[in-house]
């Protein structure tokens, strides 16, 4: 029986492949996993048989055969461990992998949302101007220090794509189009390696494809 | 040879036992390993001897037979995963005890840290007064969502403590004595529970000794 990842009915970012189930159908893609989905409006996710998968009202979950796990990074370990294509086989390169992929969610996301909230959703606040230097200031400093260890190297360690570059391309595409990811070349190739991956165009298409559709309907 | 984990010489905290490696060292004495510390300054943190341990600068970094990982969530990960006492045998049961580490980390920290930003450097903006409720806001949202799901158990899974509660009290702790916390009974009780293991009594009666005495050196 395939995995089911529970995704948004419709996607806030317009099929631009931003939402939190895309990691996942990623993982999956590079897994080579057959997967369903089951797509959640805003309000459902707010109601209690939504919650008892992600207590958090958010998506993804993820279902397979009685378990349920959400956070994308934990679904993502998940799907890694268990199929040969996102994690090394050296245990030491394991750990090292699965550090990029603490690295992209607890290190690299929470400026790179800071400033996405920022621009999104603060720009009518009369604190805003003000404001955003030091919200700017943070995530460079992050990116700073990001793009100075990722050097000219095609992926985050030696041992080539891992779950932990699978992360943090996908927290660098929330980037994309400010003009902030733009000033790191290395970055910003690191971001394209990823997405030309065969399996990241196919979770790409099918999460657009499922926009398309419940816009349509 | 017993692993080393790099820490603050002098914690910002000044022993309250809120830096990285806290979690770190309360894995460490849940699974019963010997450790030892590397107490780096702020400005040595910075400097490419260290970077080549955490590229982003900051603590913790553990080393352990030539293995290097950084990122607290990773090492407590590994650690957890290598020893007894943190994870639960059942495959499933440990696939969600990790989830609660990634949703410590990824879904939770991020409004208290935007929270503890805001209450300890930004009080000196013109903006702090008008911006406050707006990120109180986001910080309840998440913990009427966690209190809900906890209710009146011990811990997050039914299966008793694991690494998923040790990072979600680690976070948790950085709200104690704001009043925000404190109207959480269940969340509150949680973090006494947790403070109350002898393990983390341990690690913390650890960090406040190195606190006091490189503070008198």
């Amino acid at each position: 029986m395939p995995v089911t990842i529970t995704v948004f009915e419709n996607s806030p970012d317009r099929g631009r492949g931003l939402a939190r189930d895309m990691p996942v159908r990623w993982a999956l893609e590079e897994a080579g996993l057959p997967y369903d989905t089951r797509a959640v409006s805003m309000e459902a996710l707010k109601e209690p048989r939504h919650r008892a998968l992600n207590p958090f009202g958010q998506i993804p979950a993820l279902q397979e055969d009685g378990l349920v796990l959400f956070e994308s990074g934990a679904i993502v370990l998940h799907i890694a461990e268990g199929h040969p294509g996102l994690l090394p086989a050296d245990p030491g390169a394991r750990a090292r992998a699965v550090t990029w992929i603490f690295a992209a969610l607890s290190t690299v996301e929470p400026p790179v949302i800071e400033y996405s909230t920022a621009m999104l959703f603060e720009r009518g606040e009369s604190w805003h101007e003000q404001r955003l230097p030091l919200v700017l200031n943070r995530l460079r400093t992050r990116l700073d220090d990001l793009s100075a260890r990722l050097g000219g190297a095609d992926w985050l360690e030696e041992d080539g794509f891992t779950a932990g570059d699978l992360m943090m391309v996908s927290v660098l595409r929330r980037l994309k189009g400010h003009g902030v990811l733009e000033s790191y070349p290395n970055l910003q190739a690191h971001v394209a390696r990823g997405e030309a991956r065969p399996a990241f165009r196919r979770a790409f298409a099918a999460q657009l494809e499922m926009f398309a559709r419940n816009r349509a309907g």
